[in-house]
């Protein structure tokens, strides 16, 4: 491995030197989108198992009332909140994805910033600008070593994620160049996470560790806390242990400044896996037709890239995480329920008799042809006629964003769907207001319900 | 990577199953001296810069109160008690070594398990039970990935101590095997740590998170937080993300039962790197000789393991870290003050004049015939005589292990170095009578200094 000697140089110097006026209008518009899609994600996931088990076991060691956990009462330390409220808005995989890399941004940064909102004075502006360096640092490291990195077993969130953060975190603590290196060595020292542990609840330890150790690797660098000059790029540092052979150097320091990875930001529409979506909105489009009926259906077939058969075509799932990523199961609740949200995707859901014998009908073919973020949905009824649905572009990709009102539906939906007393109106005014204010802890107190 | 598909059921049915009554009586020693050793090494580490900073950061999170610091007034939670007890007892590299690995095995298990003594009753026959067995999965982790896990950037210690402090604590808590492959797989995704950290703050990071994210894995476990059932051998878990293209795969499961790694424990006389060692025996005893003289010193050649020139030809180092894996500061300090202990090893002893015109004169040649752990010192004097020290082992080595009253009196001693009022006598007759009482905490609880 052989590249630039001052990556991690390059990259602390352009974070400590950003100015919020070099921030383009877009950006600092997708900053607040990324931290509305991501408190609705986090206000569905923080009571799931996953957060109920390490929320009731770092209530154990934790000081408590320093800052919020989204969606709940219990209130924690900085450190553990940002790890419960990264778990919390990744749990479900419906929050954000950068492309690219299929990273979720979002998640390991924002709630650093906010736990440290709750610690210290922050304006609503400078947070915004340490969340587009921390996403800008994650996804640039993302982008260098992808897609070897993940293949090999690493969880990119989380192992892009903690650097992400702690870049952040040290921009808003003011840190110079000097400890801005610090703490991107103390984060690299701390990351880890693998892709096996998806599909159970230690897949949210390393995702909130991102966030947690990002976090302290700031703080602690800000109290003087050394690490070597060359974390990232050094012979026996980041890149040469989690990295593959091959390493797009010019990834990692080309245009800094002039391009941003936070407007790349996708946003989903439907928890599932983000291959199925085309599918999803194929399902739900057929359903819409004049004249359509379930009972007619003889036979679905979907036809996609074939990364949607590898990763989706899995017609037997017995549970609703595994069902986010079975085409055949997502055609079928899309059509009778013309909905693909949390609610289909419930153990309950999967074990549905309709549900069953809907999904049975459905089939996958692969065709190169097709773009991988395009599907079509081939039809055939029982008296022979057929229909065929074409989606080239899915909801949510980039070809087609979520508007800013879907973005908001999505959070009302979400925070309703186990609290329907919480008005989230104040919240989501909060975000699109965040670069206006003083107090940047404002979203995160208001992502709490009211104790009453 | 292909290999078996059953390494962690097979690793944790083997830690569930096992009984203190298989446990062989030089093992059961060998972990009281292991415990004594690593305790003697915390009590010197406990007030370097490290675990000062580390220490009032967590203070400001924790809930404080559950758990001993060694060395230290100031009671914090089990979590980050475990976290500062490993960083202190390696801080300095003065900690046990498991020679094939270089990992130091002792760190990240027994404060884990001394945290988890301090929260619910343990036994000293099952802490000690535990203990070995957390050596175990460690140091076998360690044997099948040795030495390129090393060689990419790993901090091995780090990364194979999670999981052995997991194994640890979840056999001290009774997990049934299914929870103890969770553990693993809880612990596994909380790993990390990089060699390029070494030599600065940051390198106690990954030591303590070892220490931690163990415990905190098995407490997960034990509350049913779900992990893979592969996490080590799985297609994207451990092995694949975290070990070279080789893997030594019988070294996993071979035996497991019939040979105990912790056997293979070794302690050390001198705070430097390991491959010093034969180097510092032999100034020592040419400095013990019949006529020595300092200033009859024309020029020293020292003569070794290629390892040795590779790693530790340091004629000009700066700082008391940096001097730890200098062959030439090293025979300074030992010919002039006949010692190499903590207080040789200071940026003050590196500056010191006589050192430097001492070490001026020491030179390494490189021998492929002289074995790793042994090494030759020439000596030719002003006046052409000439004198050659061969130590064919080292103090400390297993061939020349230090006797139980040479650990005794590391422990006096570097308890003695910054605290002469702990009287450290009740400490050391606890580990030796661990065996024997209800009370695991006891050792721990004796190795702060009374408050008074």
């Amino acid at each position: 491995m052989t590249g630039p000697s001052d990556v991690t140089r390059t990259l602390s110097g352009f974070v400590c030197g950003a100015r919020w006026e070099q921030l383009p209008d877009t950006v600092r518009h997708e900053g607040k989108r990324s931290i509305l899609n991501f408190i609705a994600t986090a206000l569905a996931g923080c009571r799931e198992d996953a957060i109920e088990h390490t929320l009731a076991s770092l209530m154990m060691f934790s000081k408590g009332g320093q800052a919020t956990v989204i969606g709940r009462a219990e209130r924690v330390d900085a450190l553990s909140a940002s790890f419960l409220n990264a778990a919390s808005g990744n749990v479900f995989d419906f929050d954000d994805t950068h492309l690219r890399t299929v990273i979720h941004p979002t998640a390991p940064v924002a709630p650093a910033l906010f736990a440290l909102a709750e610690m210290r004075p922050v304006s609503g502006r400078n947070l915004l600008l340490a969340f587009a360096l921390g996403v800008e640092i994650e996804c640039r490291l993302g982008n260098a070593i992808s897609p070897e990195h993940y293949a090999r077993g690493w969880h990119i969130t989380s192992t892009c994620g903690t650097l992400g953060a702690a870049a952040a975190s040290g921009k808003l603590l003011s840190l110079d160049t000097e400890r801005m290196v610090w703490a991107i060595g103390a984060a690299a020292t701390q990351t880890g996470g693998l892709v096996e542990c998806l599909g159970t609840a230690t897949k949210s330890l390393s995702v909130g560790n991102a966030a947690r150790n990002g976090l302290w690797s700031a703080l602690l660098a800000e109290r003087g806390f050394s690490g070597p000059p060359a974390p990232i790029e050094g012979r026996q540092g980041y890149l040469s242990a989690l990295a593959p052979s091959t390493i797009d150097w010019p990834a990692l320091t080309s245009g800094l400044g002039e391009t941003w990875e936070l407007a790349r930001n996708t946003y989903k529409p439907y928890p599932g896996g983000i291959v199925v979506h085309p599918v999803i909105d194929a399902a739900l489009a057929l359903r819409r037709e004049p004249g359509f009926a379930l009972e007619a259906i003889e036979r679905i077939v979907v036809r996609g890239h074939p990364l949607l058969a590898a990763r989706a075509d899995r017609p037997n799932v017995t549970t609703g995480r595994e069902a986010q990523v079975s085409v055949q199961h997502s055609v079928a609740v899309a059509l009778l329920f013309g909905e693909a949200s949390l609610a289909q995707y419930t153990d309950a859901c999967v074990r549905d008799p309709a549900v069953l014998a809907l999904r049975a009908k459905v089939h996958v073919e692969r065709d190169e042809a097709i773009d991988v973020a395009a599907a079509a949905l081939h039809m055939v009824t029982k008296d022979g006629a057929s229909r065929i649905i074409n989606v080239p572009a899915a909801r949510g990709s980039l070809a087609r964003p979520l508007t800013d009102r879907e973005i908001e539906d999505k959070l009302r939906a979400l925070a309703a769907s186990w609290c329907a007393a919480h008005n989230v109106q104040p919240l989501i005014d909060a975000v699109w207001t965040l670069d206006r204010v003083d107090d940047a802890s404002l979203p995160i107190r208001l992502a709490a319900p009211a104790q009453a």
